[in-house]
């Protein structure tokens, strides 16, 4: 089923084509859209954004709405022009992050400005400029062919910067509404090299707090000291007994739901680059975390981490005060690998607090499902050939992000394969202040929809 | 030497006597005194209370002078009137805490007044309303008798309150003005029950910083973890080596030094009334901290301890933020008991930390040494008899206190015997809003510096 040309098929040749004679159209058009805010967890500019968005798929011949949730709108269209072809779900978010600090942006977070090849805003990759781009792959074909070669559903969500809080239950409720035979995201950054991504994967996530209070007051270190229990060293025992020196967590059960990755993963992952002192001079690292000897990027892909998010109790401030603190609160996250679950990992994290600090109170926080595309999907060959198609050079697959993303609403729930193709720059500062995309990289995301449209329309499923 | 009768011999019962028919002019001297802020932290009223206090000493007829340092002038006097008889050093400090938080006091802090029985102030307890007391005593018997019977050495600090930075230099520099035989301190509390105290001892107190940082910024903990080290469970992993969490300090050397408590000290430990689930109650504890079985009183004078004092690093804020944190500090404090110092459990946790976690810095913040008198100094005996003739009942005999008082400049660099014989109600709120001190203790004060100058008067030295 795999076509390994090395030049795209006439009909996606015109539209690629017709895509890089209106450069500057699609640009114009996308800074129109960053213009408007979306700030989730400000609730500024949501449901104007979802409008704008609603129109525009209409206007794609969509049958579209801005479907109501607890928290912000959903926005779904779809448009089936093709009986036997596959459907694919094009997943993205409309909101953003909040812009501050505003003093530390260069141009104002809502006023794109173009410097050096790139477009600076809030949302210009994270994630407005990568869903427009889709939008603008299925408009070029609609332009040149007038009509599109898969049948395609859009799902944009208005909360992925606070969470997802709705997506799970949303996709439960419109399963049959988002019946689809592979999920597609463009979110995220291309490798630092400048190298294509085909992701099939993230970790899940769960959060808790470990909240510890052993007496009244904090009491005088010396009048006291000896006599009243101090929390923070009772969060240092307890979070010891956790996780060794060496890098082995050590809570009874976390790893036993864990399923070693396939032969092909682990191929994957070996043939990925790795640029370890690259990577400690970036973030300013004399060596890598515990374990010693673990392959880069199977740290990031098969293995849980414990981390410890932020621990506070006692005397913080300039020089030194003799206190003997009464209270302390650690708050953790555990990444997820398959198929470790949130509600199965807090149940082991209780178990251990009650065997090893019973007074210590642990505070789950909720978490997210891991998700792992086979990649052994046949689906899998066919993203990775519409990237290479529209690049010109075959993309890394990766079995797994490190980061977590809510990607089992489609694997685990939907049950079907998800992709993540990454459309931006690796220094997109998205979540920070000068939030950028290269608009060579938009223009090649355009290019990138448009071939996994084509590609999948060579495909044909079996119903 | 000692003299057990109950009833005082009659040169001081004449002295009491006096002292109880002066009780609304001493009261009302007091309440001037404390209406003179002399705050040392802002540098507030320092000199013109010292001023005050130089005075008042030549009104004693002693040789007076505020002496500078490089710091706050030290208030020095002197009367010698009796050849052949004890010198006694008597210490206090002139310089209070800051007030804040103002608006938590009922009347304002230096507008002393007087509430069921009690003069509130700031300084009432800590220290004026004691050294005042002692000044009377001396004023008391010069009344009386006309002279002291023995030598008098006044010394008050002005920075006891910001941990007393020049009196070990002081007393190195000016030793010969300070010869004395003993030095009485009139500070602290009365036994909650009431009971007066007589305490020979402190623990010495030594704070130092663990600080890491392991890489440039805070990162994400999806995207980096498992690759990046976390400098919170650097400081969790180096802590966990140097306590055990049943309570043994596990930093080799650290005990060393220590000399164990003498069989006297240990019966008079064994003697003091323990109230554990009292004081478990007032600290709202449900347990005595590690290792179990410790004695109550051993826990606060024979053995040091190894407080956490802060632990700050990472998110700290509402809800979650997976964040995994580059830089982490914990502020720690060891009280020392005899014979350890400062420079030696530094030393001690520089080769320790070195040991097991060579990238964290560890700054020292300086220390105090341990004091400690001998029970069988043959001024315990006295000092204890004074507080019983002057209440009516013997003060509980503390060999050490918990807390760290710069004593080890009299007994270490002076070389003589250092006891102190606190005045105020344990409720004193020292360095709290509301200080105070109870009427009836001040009174009890001025008699129990009399009587402690009338049996000083009875000795002979033996120079």
């Amino acid at each position: 089923m795999t076509d390994l040309s090395t030049e795209p098929a006439p009909d996606l040749a015109a539209v690629l084509a017709h895509i890089d004679a209106h450069r500057d159209a699609h640009l114009q058009r996308l800074m129109d859209y960053l213009r408007h805010p979306s700030i989730s967890a400000h609730d500024i500019g949501i449901r104007e954004v979802a409008g704008l968005l609603v129109e525009m798929l209409e206007r794609l011949g969509m049958e579209a709405e801005a479907v109501p949730t607890a928290g912000h709108p959903m926005v779904l269209g779809r448009r089936s022009d093709v009986a036997g072809a596959p459907t694919v779900l094009l997943y993205g978010h409309y909101d953003v992050q909040p812009p501050d600090p505003l003093e530390a942006w260069v141009s104002p977070p809502f006023e794109p400005t173009i410097r050096d090849g790139r477009i600076y805003a809030r949302g210009a990759g994270d994630n407005k400029g990568q869903h427009f781009a889709q939008l603008l792959a299925l408009e070029a074909h609609l332009a040149v062919h007038g009509r599109l070669p898969c049948n395609v559903i859009v799902l944009l969500e208005g909360e992925e910067e606070i969470g997802s809080p709705q997506i799970a239950q949303f996709v439960r409720d419109h399963a049959d509404r988002l019946r689809a035979d592979l999920v597609v995201t463009a979110d995220g950054p291309l490798h630092p090299s400048g190298r294509a991504v085909l992701s099939l994967g993230v970790r899940g996530m769960v959060g808790f707090d470990l909240v510890v209070r052993t007496g009244r007051t904090d009491a005088h270190s010396g009048n006291h000291g000896g006599l009243m229990p101090n929390a923070i060293w009772t969060l240092v025992h307890l979070l010891a007994t956790m996780k060794t020196p060496d890098g082995r967590i050590t809570i009874e059960g976390l790893h036993d739901p864990i399923r070693p990755p396939s032969n092909a993963e682990r191929a994957a992952a070996e043939s990925l680059p790795v640029d370890i002192p690259g990577y400690l001079a970036e973030m300013g690292l004399v060596r890598l975390d515990a374990p010693e000897g673990r392959a880069f990027h199977d740290r990031l892909m098969f293995h849980p981490t414990l981390t410890i998010n932020g621990l506070h109790g006692g005397y913080g401030g300039p020089g030194s005060k003799t206190v003997l603190p009464c209270a302390a609160v650690a708050k953790c996250d555990v990444r997820l690998v398959p198929d470790m679950t949130p509600d199965q990992v807090l149940d082991c994290v209780r178990a251990h607090v009650a065997r090893h600090a019973p007074e210590v109170e642990v505070i789950g926080r909720g978490g997210m499902l891991p998700s792992r595309t086979p990649i052994d999907s046949p689906y899998t060959a066919v993203v990775a050939d519409a990237l290479r198609l529209a690049r010109g050079e075959a993309p890394l697959v990766v079995p797994s992000f490190g980061g977590s993303l809510p990607d089992y609403v489609f694997t685990q729930i939907l049950g079907v394969p998800a992709f993540v193709t990454p459309y931006a720059n690796a220094d997109e500062a998205n979540h920070a202040p000068n939030e950028n995309l290269s608009i060579e990289l938009f223009h090649a995301g355009i290019r990138s929809g448009a071939a996994l449209l084509s590609r999948l329309g060579g495909m044909r499923t079996e119903g």
